[in-house]
């Protein structure tokens, strides 16, 4: 019988799942952190890991582990060299790594055509119209990722200092803030000093629970970030037999906020970014029938 | 003789001048950097090295330092306990450490009311109107200092990933960057990963330049810079009467752009930071007339 492993891996960790030609799980397993562009020996190690794990849970021998094709879903995949010293080291039949925004919108969306937002401490889209790819956006918290939970943050900081000193109007949500920070705006910008893009996307729900309240300044920093999602949606020039999936931490905030057009478009994920892997496995090297092993 | 020291320090070194009760300079000294947040014995000894320099330059023994009053202006001398702390190490008769832009404002207006505004690498306000001051700003790059180089700098960088998404128009400026980038986005992000404010604030000039010859996105990117000095300078409501003095590396470029309401009442400064100095020295310490001591 054909087995295939779909796998999902990045900084955190990575997680594999195998699965027979017809696409059903037969076994999970999980490994350490799989950061290519920093280790790859290690994540290698750890994605083999997770797949003998899987292996085992469905009851198979993990020296099989030969004997299986994988689609890869990591971060990074699409930079440098990375997927193709990866594909050679890996101890699969066959390997296919893929970025992980490709799994995560095969999962989303499975045949339809269409588009993800990735929308959290960063921001990330992936389009794809009759097989063709069109990734825009996640170049990263400093120049990038607008309507990003870094982004939001950060911005609530600014029109925190802005109001201190009188610059703009302020609002309950900005008076927090200060309060935050003892209402001593030195405090603001010592945190800035060594924040990073989670420290400032923390701040982002705040600003959405208080623009739900009608708080003014929450209301226009919020506006501001659906015009940027917007505005980067309308790039893929989505049709109304498409499909959009918001993914990410903010996903849930943002989906009742965007215009009509988008809303009567969107659908939840079909699957998670795992799921898709297995997909990918599955019509990329799994025989149609099974069995011809 | 009543002789008084003003010191300019900051970062890269300090500056000291001797003069008599009328202001007039006798003599001028050079020290290393002042730096009173993180170094605060050795700007304590450059201070003093730059003094005894000044004295020898006027032909006084240097030991007569302890016969002389001083008003330092220091960067970071607004945080914390150092200028406390300083004075009490200072050697000098009397010592009045300030902020750095109290002496910059006090060359630049001398006895008129109005306001400064630094704009260079970062941008920093300060106003005064009977002996009140009110400072504005500098609260750094990350979520402050709107209008300054390294704002417009970082925003440069995020319009050309922008353009090159195409969720926004280009222009002559986004393509001359994204080909100092070898047309490589990931070149763009590598670049901010350590970028420091005066590395963004470098592309400053060249937007301004853009905007000139009627570049859109360098248009765009000015009359936005424009717009948040100007909401800053409104909070000073400056009356005809009063005066504006810009300073700072790009104080050239925004003078012609400001409304006229700014132009109107804008002049260039009185003298630099050091005579600012010595003036307050003067003012507060040497006696009317001189020779009393």
């Amino acid at each position: 019988m054909d087995l295939v492993l779909g796998i999902d891996g990045g900084g955190t960790g990575c997680r594999a799942a195998l699965a027979n030609a017809s696409g059903d799980i037969l076994g999970r397993g999980r490994g350490g952190p799989a950061n290519i562009r920093t280790d790859l020996a290690g994540a290698c190690h750890n994605i083999v890991e997770a797949a003998r794990q899987a292996l085992v849970d469905a009851g198979q021998d993990p020296a099989s582990i030969a004997t299986v094709d994988a689609v890869l879903g990591l971060a990074g995949a699409n930079v440098g060299d990375y997927k193709q010293r990866l594909e050679d080291m890996l101890p699969f039949r066959n390997s296919s790594v893929e970025n992980d925004s490709l799994i995560s919108l095969e999962g989303a969306l499975g045949d339809h055509d269409g588009a993800i937002a990735a929308l959290g401490t960063g921001t990330v889209y992936l389009g794809r119209r009759a097989g063709q790819f069109q990734p825009l956006g996640g170049w990263g918290f400093q120049i990038g990722d607008l309507g990003s939970g870094a982004r939001i943050g950060r911005d609530l900081l600014q029109e925190t200092l802005l109001v201190y000193d009188r610059i703009h109007a302020g609002s309950a949500l900005t008076d927090i803030m200060l309060e935050r920070f003892n209402g001593n705006p030195s405090d603001i910008v010592e945190f800035t000093t060594n924040a990073k893009p989670g420290d400032y996307g923390q701040f982002a729900p705040m600003v959405f629970e208080h623009a739900a309240k009608g708080d003014a300044v929450g209301q226009k920093l919020v506006d501001r970030a659906v015009a940027d999602v917007e505005e980067t949606l309308a790039v893929f020039d989505l049709t109304p037999s498409e499909r959009l999936c918001l993914l990410g931490g903010l996903a849930g905030l943002y989906a009742p906020l965007l215009s009509k057009r988008y809303r009567a478009i969107m659908h939840p994920p079909l699957q998670d970014a795992l799921g898709g892997a297995v997909q990918m496995a599955v019509k990329k090297y799994a025989k149609a029938g099974g069995g011809h092993g």
